[in-house]
């Protein structure tokens, strides 16, 4: 994210702005009188704005180099439509600093990508059962398996909606998940703190092949997805991975666990669960889920929020409106 | 099950009845007065009683060779009790005709096992689709489950209790939805019948994982079952047998699609299906399934009704209580 | 349907298109700067599609005898909008072939009418159960119905929307209601297949007053449907026609079942039933009234996916995306 | 009810108790040592108890000429058994008044059956419309088909358990539905006070041939309640009755609202209803069936508890637990 | 409500209207050419009209005088757009006549409030126990609250949508709440009528802060709505009123049963109830609130519906079309 | 608890044992042959059995000194029935012992009660923010309700089934959560700290009302609980609670916010909330206390079952069987 530029959703009613942005989708459209115009939707690594830029086409724009994903430098009026702002591009051309790219402009979680996925292998390390040899513990499992897709686990979305949906969002659950597991197992100390881990870690794992992610961090549904959904490839996953060369075994039985975790943590049916929990484990992993999606959902709210404002609606997922206090938090 | 004795249900209060009986469960009680008795619960092959036999105890009867699954010769004396009849041992022994084996007594579906079975195969090969050798055919497939499990797959009940809980009940219920779904192909012509009959010969056959069946036929949940479900395990054997040595490879999207069968045939999350249906076969699959399961409910209703008789209360799994009409069909 | 002619879904955008098209539907608009231009609904016998004709108005098509329900000779040109197809009428006249009528330009059914109806009445027919003449057979009293009330039974629609919402969709979906009825009972053999045939062919006869189709085909609800529904509006019919004169009378128990059965085809509360099921043949035609729906919501899905698409979203009445594979079956 | 004895409830534990009393139920029990018993349903208008009545027969019984449906002296000695009142049979014998019947021993309605049948039919002649003699007021429909069932209309349960479950029920319920209509239509001015009061007259008027209503009150299922519901029923009694000969004719659409009020009376598809209310006469008679149901009730549970108190537990049809108020109201 | 101008929902197409009305809300568009219009809300007293206003904004209105709750006088056209009527504003000035206020267009309850208000006192009153002196009977408390909070209450909108949204609308519900229950008690005569009418009168106080009513009857959420709701916050009022000064008590139990029948009005936790109905006072109340709260909504339905029409939809809080029987009722 | 003493679950079948109890119950009952007999619940502080006693009569024990309450000497036999202990009673006296008292006997939480109250009143203090003297903190306002209530709060039961339902539960259920509270706050940092564990320590304070707790543990419900519900009576006591006298005020809006706490811990109106969550506390702390609901559940249940074992059936509150590993945790 580029923090020496005006955000887009700072820039006041009747400014105009000019910086460079990301040139997410272009949609071409004919007004009644048969002109067609064009809505682009620029991203600057904070939120997404669509800005209307007439007199123009997609062939003209393709015409001259600026496609889906590419960056640009732009320049754009705000003025006011319906009690909202609406944008209109007067220029915009491919960007003149060379060294700018799609990362730039798109939103990432509030924690450093590396930063997260090295402190979820660090716990995992920590929390790995001594079995005094005769296994190899879990953690080492789930730790070969974020391994391997390393790439697809740190950039994938963790939604379509709803929640986390970001590029690093799968990445970003996880991460504050492990890390609220580990601090509940210091309160609910029969845990076993290795099989939850490896679970907070793993539960959405399938989501990598149920959504494909775009570079500009928009998930769409493949069709693995529709057909198995990711409870199903996750546990697919770790059954693929449970037998080991040149070392000692995994506990079985701990690895059938793990793979119940992975099957239980929608905990009902009705939330589409394939077992419901049957483990104190599998009953944190599906409460701790639904605590950091609803955190995120009230995040996401707070940043549109002033101080002492309800929002408009229930926002989806949520069964209230949301309140933002007067008060602020002395830190 | 042998014909030629007296069944159980058929003898009239204040009868008696002497004939060979499998001795399925024995339960020991003490009366108020601290008096040691029995509950011995017998089976003929057609149903189950529970009688009382007074002045014994469980150690008695083991000193006798009297143990669950052992064959015996009986005689019992009906009377009421709260308006049921009620059976009352005054002898039990082992039985005399030694050739009488525990299978003679379970309860077993109408059609024949192995008939069931070969029919269930035959049908599998004429729906074979022709790939022109550029793959294997998906019946294939099937048929090699089928071959390899063949022995739990011909016993195994297909439920705890709700319908086709008996030994051999998944094979009854496979064979009536391979069968309605050849019969429903040449309606709706557009179904790959290949595939939507590997899915209802296959649909259930993660219960042999789920429930331990035993030699009577009485089913129970095994832990695999409440950690994973059936249909995750039968999901997972498809996966398992998907690759072939030797031949040509199975058609990759239509195992996929029989995977998603499996998935998918529960149909709604409120029946806790994995993924709900996306293809007409999986949709077939799910209403085949119900239909299936309530006919055998009404059968079993039936069976204990009179003509022109409501049934005492809503079925375990009907919404309404069952009616049996005054009249006869002519066949 | 006119085959001679490109189908208007068919049409490349950046194309034009001149051919005869119904207009079922003028809505007059008017844009920002107050000129008046009329939204057209066209119909080719395949689908619909809402043309946008500028500088004109309602009363000027009407002048020229262009109403709803007439026959035109169409230009269109078909342009990109919001990544959907758009169609502008650039010439409507009244069509110059007068042999063509609305008829030509209406969706039907896959199967011809009268086909279809014959079908059902010959199935029936087969399908009457052997009173040795001391009743009439309950096949001929769905007879008297389907003969009285032929025209409106071979051209009502199914639904509003949902499922079968097309000129004749009552009749196609009775009809392979009757086939699947027809093949199942030769799997469940102790269904009495009169029974069930009779109810598969009437369940839905209530729709006929429960809407108004329009000659388009077009579905609205009368207020008689409003204020009793068509499972009563069926069974009060069917008890009209249960007396005959002259002949010996029907079987009094199997008109009161086949009211059931109408009362009872919605299966659950949940979905409006009148009577829950309390027979095996009012749970079969239950089961079999939901498949065809269901069947028939896939057939329209796939009209308009692509090999190895998934839907855009959840189609109305199914619970997950449709995917259509990618392979084809062979024949 | 005779009220010249003391009541069953009002036996204290310790006492007995020697009063004529109905037998309406009689079933045989053995004891574990083989002897047999008996357990006796007896009456006495307000309440029944099971009383066990040793070294006896159901046969020995009907020898002395006491079944099910005798009026009988009876010595009862009234024992604790888990915490509850026991009752023990001494003697028995047929009753020497010859002037008992069963009817004195019948839990009946607080109002007299008469006075509750002629008020419904004077507020029914009271709302009758004035159609200047084009037609024939609905009221006269109502109160035709209450002439015609009088009996049953004044004998029937209202329910098997829940509420109005007594003989009589059936009255009592449509009586002060009746009168909760006439007062609301003073309230709610719009309301056409002729059709709600046929519609409350008549709405459950389909129970006379969903229940069948013993003697002694006790209500049971008929196959036609099983198969077509009493809404069915009731609408289709209606549309009977609707063509009247010598007069002028019923306003047809009046008719046909109060089948829709009949159809409609359950509300909602979660509780079975027909069709949902579409008018406001119908909407209002859904609560007041609501309304007086929970009133009786909540009539009952207050009849089982003292001052200060709370019941048990909740219920059935209730969502809380019922508490008694301390005070008394002042009349 | 000003009653010698033409009503706005009586304007025809195509004809003009010259009268004051009220402007509740402007908003400001841009065309696609990026001209501004505006959007006006206006109000005559019976109904709501969005009229657009070309070649001028917010800013030039503002300029002239005329904001939000300003009276105005105003020249429209009525067009037809999408088959409803189109509002075009001509001309808008500041009223000329001074003497029209805001109260002058605002839609109020069709009985005066003075009125209602009065006679729920005096219904209050009349139902007050006599305590003889050993307390103050609870009809005061509630009076007590009522002339506290009485322009509060007589002005709050019952609802933001739903019913009984509009200025007065709290007070128009509780008055016929307060009705209903009256003529209630004369039906169940064993209700206290005192506890159900003080709980008709408050049981909705709590929206006068759940609710912020504009003086234009349009009503919003408060962050104290959001945050407690209005049966708590009901609740919490009559507890801090339930100690008097100078006089005799109130009956602390009646006050508690008060309080019940506040947190028991939605009747079941789906509806939100914060306790579920214990005494019978406290069901009638959770009743009478939805008959009344239907009514209404069929009220507002037959405003718009023709004799003999149905509603377009079913309207939002009722499970059925709305249908307007042709037959008028003869008063 | 004694631990001196064999726990009566750990007596084997057909053994004897000798040791101080506490009957907490006496109930009487008769034999078929009119003998009295009584069932005595007794507790050893782990569990509970009922054991029988024949040939005595309440009347009989409690001349010998003998009640509800009372700490005996007791003489236990144990046989089987029906597959379960039985317990029967040869000799029953006032305990020689007389410094045991009821607290020896009864089901305590694992913590110590007092270990746990002061780590409450010290967590509470430490998350006190820092208002800088301009009011007083938040935790104080808990604090001083704490200290008020202080026995209740420490001696009450959390349920009368379902979880905590021992005495102190309510306190070991708030003592977790609170704990958990704390832990969570340091991975979602932007949580309050003092309002989630103010929330926490209260958020079931009303149960003090809601339930009466036995010396014994055991709970039964109060008028008050069912007439208010605890989440009323809670939200109550804060406001009482809410004004302080000679110090700083509290934060009006944290106040606010913390009765919102209390009534929205419920999450959903299903689960009978008052408020849905408005702000994120309030979701986690909903969040928090089913966790430990289910975690309490799990605990019991792994108490009762052996490695590797299910339960027989889904426990109530749980949607599946547990599951209890075959091994070992190592520490």
């Amino acid at each position: 994210m580029l923090t020496n530029y005006p955000k887009l959703t700072d820039a006041e009613i009747g400014s105009t702005l000019s910086r460079p942005l990301l040139v997410s989708a272009i949609e071409e459209n004919t007004d009644r009188n048969g002109k067609a115009f064009v809505k682009v939707t620029l991203k600057d690594g904070f939120s997404d704005v669509t800005a209307l830029m007439f007199a123009t086409s997609a062939a003209d724009l393709e015409a001259r180099l600026i496609k889906p994903n590419t960056v640009v430098d732009a320049d754009l009026a705000v003025s006011e439509y319906q009690g909202n702002k609406s944008y209109k591009v007067s220029n915009l051309a491919p960007a003149a600093d060379k060294l700018l790219s799609v990362s730039d402009f798109v939103k990432l979680p509030p924690v450093d990508l590396d930063v997260m996925y090295n402190e979820i292998i660090s716990m995992l390390n920590s929390a790995a059962n001594n079995y005094e040899n005769t296994h190899t513990p879990l953690s080492d499992l789930a730790i070969r398996i974020l391994t391997k897709y390393k790439d697809s686990y740190m950039t994938s979305s963790a939604a379509i909606s709803m929640h986390h949906n970001l590029r690093g969002g799968l990445l970003y659950h996880s991460y504050r998940m492990v890390k609220a597991s580990n601090a509940l197992c210091n309160v609910y100390t029969s845990l076993d703190r290795e099989l939850l881990l490896c679970g907070a870690a793993l539960h959405d794992i399938g989501k990598i092949w149920e959504y494909s992610t775009s570079e500009a961090g928009d998930a769409a549904f493949t069709s693995s997805g529709i057909l198995f959904g990711h409870l199903y490839m996750g546990a697919s996953l770790i059954k693929g991975f449970s037998h080991v060369k040149d070392t000692a075994p995994y506990h079985s039985e701990k690895v059938q666990l793990l793979i119940h975790l992975i099957l239980a943590h929608h905990g009902t049916q009705e939330w589409g669960t394939v077992a419901c929990p049957a483990i104190p484990e599998a009953m944190a992993l599906h409460y701790i889920d639904n605590l950091d999606a609803k955190m995120y959902m009230f995040e996401e709210q707070y940043e549109t929020l002033s101080a002492g404002e309800l929002s408009d609606k229930k926002p989806f997922g949520l069964e209230n409106r949301v309140y933002k206090p007067k008060y602020e938090l002395q830190s």
